[in-house]
Formats: structure tokens, C-alpha cells, sequence
């Protein structure tokens, strides 16, 4: 198995809030071209929407074990959790291949503005869900793995075009992805044997979206969306999975980059 | 008044991190130009350095009071510190400016990459005295300020070059420099009659400095601090904040930019 593209082989993949939306795609599609023996831990809070996950998997992806970990981002023991159960269930060395997707986020509160945030125990509450907990599960995830040449190690960090510019009332959700892009450009640049890849889903149709065609506090961009949505412009989860896929074959993409879905698309 | 200059007439200036370092600068330069009537509130976590500052501004600037906030914004707490010292000890129609600079802030774990932050408390705490609590603090601030057209106000980050660009083994200092630099992208956004000044004061010779050249976990950083250091190139505080004082005198800078030093000197 000399190919780089990490989704190929014995697989170790982990996908956090993989649950719903893109998480659910991604978990899915990914489990449809790995190899036998490979293993996916699904995070999320809710267990019945992971065991159905997981069951949509199994019965498609033959030789798939998966495991439904129920994990609370907001928690900040769940670097435990995450550290317990791979020492339990997994040994790095029975895998080619290691990825983790860092799918799980939420949009926090887009009916304020950044001064109206005054509060700091509920600004500290969304970067412990959106950033802190994220940094700990990839350190966690990175030293599993190990220092070897097997597994290669790929590490996914969904972000948003939020992440390069400001929005009005999405202040948290910009800080939070400038964050994460930062600290994945950072890990790129100190480790050149992990493959690290900011990605872009675009406006997917999903949950979050309704709820920012239905909460959000600048009326400009709340018009956007909901136009967006009208005229069938919001993207399909699975149609950027499929470029996030192509991305991950070729493989040519420069570590820690930030690439997003209409570059590709 | 009619000077849009920040620092002109009756000003209230809240300096965090103001014990030290650059802080101290900037909170006895800053005294030195404001009128009659000013009120400088100076936070830190060290009562008698914050004394010392107070001594050091109330002997050459006559007429301005001084307030010693000890406040540490490792404390979710802390928002309610400055809000009720606010509400307690000044009223915005006392004032024509209103300043806030955000300069307290720390270098965090410089000896270790990206991928051993795996302890989701560490993070966490990282992120509550650099992000969170200046978030919350701001907010605050802004809503003590009130809507009206008095007193114009003017909030700065104190950022680094770190918020631009990766550095090895400083992960958790330039996520957190990004994520400020951000917020204050999107607070210029939304609050035209705010202004927003990112400011990268250069590499200061200074305590955190020091810091850099002990325990900086990148051999060749630590070497370019170290002969930095040697060849005197570190900037002296003092002319970093007169560079900045310029830019706010002349307050043509577009709010929300990001302004190094090295651009000004």
C-alpha cells in the first residue's frame, strides 16, 4: 500500500460531530473507499443519531468496524474520552493510514454584534466548543498515532470562508475559524510528515444554514442566505465531500493550506 | 474639542496589562498628553506594580486620576470586575474619549509544538486570559461607553506579527493573536463610529522577551531572538508607543487595519 492518498488502505478515521450535516456525509462517503479492517469513530453528543450513522455504514462499507463515541466538545475532559478510547480499541500499528476530520462546530450567537459580547463565561463556552477542545482532541489524535512512518497521518479542519474575512454578527464563528485555520498552519509548518488541510465546505444545505436564514441579526446577509436558498444556490453536503475527496486522492495540496469548495468545484 | 485625536480633552483610558512592560508605557505615555479631568483605570493582577505605575503618572501628569484595577482574566469573573468599577467610579458624559487598549496578554508554552497541546484544560485557560476575557472586557467597556456621540471611542488591540504568519513552537500565541485580530476586524465592521486599531508594537525588549530567549522551543527562533538581542534590535517600548500615539494623533488609519511597527518607524 504505497499510495498517499490517506483514505486508501487500513484506515483509522475519526470524524468529530459526525452525527449530522457534512459530518455525516463525510463519515459516510469516507467509509465507502477504505479498505478492509479499517476502523471509524464517529463523535458526537447525541448516541442515536451516531448509531444510525453507523448503521447506515455498516450495511454499505463491508469490513468496517465503527465506533459511536459519545463526546461533549463543551466538556473539558473530553480529551479523555477521545485519549481512553483509542488506547482501548485501537493500535496504530494495524493501520496504514490515520485521518481526523475536525467537522464538529456551531455558529454560535449570530443575532448579536462583537460589542455585545460582554459576558465572558458564554464568549469562553464557544471557544471551548470551537477551539480549545479541537486543539486538545488533534494533540490527542497526533500522539496516538505516534512518530513512525506507518500511519501516515492526515488531519482535516472544516473551516469557512469566515475564516478570511469578518462578517457582520458572525464574530465568534469568524474568530473561532481564523483560530483553528491558525493553529493547523502553525502544526503544518512544524510538522512536515502530517498533511494538513483547511477546507471549505461552502454554504452547505444544512441545519446550520436554516438557522442562519432564521436568526441572523444583520439583515443584509440574512436576505443572502435566504436568496441563497431560494434560487438553489446553498451547496450539497455530499457534492463537497466529493471535492474534499478529490482533494485527499490527488494529494497534491501544500500542507496547511486554506482551500474552498468553488475554488475546486 | 473637536480634535478626533483619542488621546485630546477629557479622556477615559483603561490600559490592561498595564503593570508592566509595554502596558506601563503606554499608560504613563498616554497620561502625558490627555486634559483635566482624565481617568486612567489600569489593570493587572499585581497590586503594588500597579501602585507604582499610578505614582509614576500622578507625579507628572497633574490633574489626571488614576485607578488600580487588580483584575485577572484567567477569572470568568473578570468582566464584572470592570463593569462594576466603571458603573462605580466614572460616567461616560464626564468624558469627550474614550480609550481601551488590550495589551495584556502572554506568550503561553513556547517549548512545544502544535500537536502536544493534548490537555483540553491548558487550552482552555490559554484561551480565557487571551481571547475570552478580552472579548468579554471590551464588551463591557462598549456598553459603559453607551451610543451617543460622546465620547468618541477608540478601542486597541495590541497584536503581533504572530497574528500574520506561523511561527514554530508559538502555536497557542499566534492563534490567539489571529482570533483578537479578528474579532476587532469584525467589531470595525459593524460599529463604524468605533475606532479600531490593530497594533503590532515590533519585538519589544521587554520581560517577554527574556522569556523568548530562555524557553523558545525552535532552535533557529530562539537563535534569531538571542542575536536580536545581542545586536540591539529589539525595539524600545517607549518608541514603539510613540509610533503608536502618531497614529492616533493623525487618525487616519482605517479602522479595523492591522499596523505594524515597522510600517511606521
Amino acid at each position: 500500500m504505497n499510495s498517499t492518498h490517506c483514505l486508501l488502505g487500513r484506515v483509522l478515521c475519526v470524524v468529530t460531530g459526525a452525527s449530522r450535516g457534512l459530518g455525516r456525509c463525510i463519515a459516510t462517503q469516507f467509509s465507502s473507499v477504505v479498505g478492509p479492517s479499517s476502523r471509524f469513530i464517529l463523535t458526537g453528543r447525541d448516541a442515536s443519531l451516531l448509531a444510525g450513522v453507523k448503521e447506515e455504514i455498516v450495511k454499505s462499507a463491508s469490513g468496517v468496524e465503527v465506533d459511536c463515541l459519545v463526546l461533549d466538545q463543551s466538556q473539558v475532559t473530553c480529551d479523555d474520552v477521545l485519549r481512553k478510547h483509542l488506547a482501548e480499541k485501537a493500535n496504530p500499528k494495524d493501520f496504514d493510514k490515520a485521518v481526523i476530520v475536525h467537522n464538529s462546530g456551531s455558529l454560535g450567537d449570530i443575532t448579536r454584534n462583537a460589542k455585545d459580547f460582554d459576558n465572558m463565561a458564554e464568549v469562553q463556552s464557544y471557544f471551548d466548543v470551537n477551539l480549545a477542545s479541537m486543539i486538545a482532541l488533534n494533540g490527542v489524535f497526533l500522539k496516538w498515532c505516534g512518530q513512525e512512518a506507518k500511519p501516515l497521518r492526515t488531519v482535516i479542519n472544516i473551516t469557512s470562508i469566515s475564516a478570511l474575512q469578518p462578517y457582520k454578527t458572525w464574530s465568534l464563528y469568524c474568530v473561532g475559524k481564523v483560530a483553528r485555520n491558525m493553529y493547523f498552519r502553525c502544526l503544518a509548518l512544524e510538522e512536515p510528515r502530517v498533511r494538513v488541510l483547511n477546507y471549505a465546505p461552502g454554504p452547505l444545505d444544512t441545519d446550520m444554514q436554516a438557522k442562519i436564514r432564521e436568526e441572523c441579526g444583520d439583515a443584509e446577509m440574512k436576505k443572502t442566505f435566504i436568496e441563497m436558498h431560494r434560487d438553489g444556490k446553498l451547496v450539497d453536503p455530499a457534492a463537497s465531500v466529493k471535492v474534499l475527496m478529490r482533494l485527499l486522492k490527488f494529494d497534491s495540496y501544500e500542507s496547511g493550506i486554506h482551500i474552498d469548495y468553488f475554488d475546486e468545484a
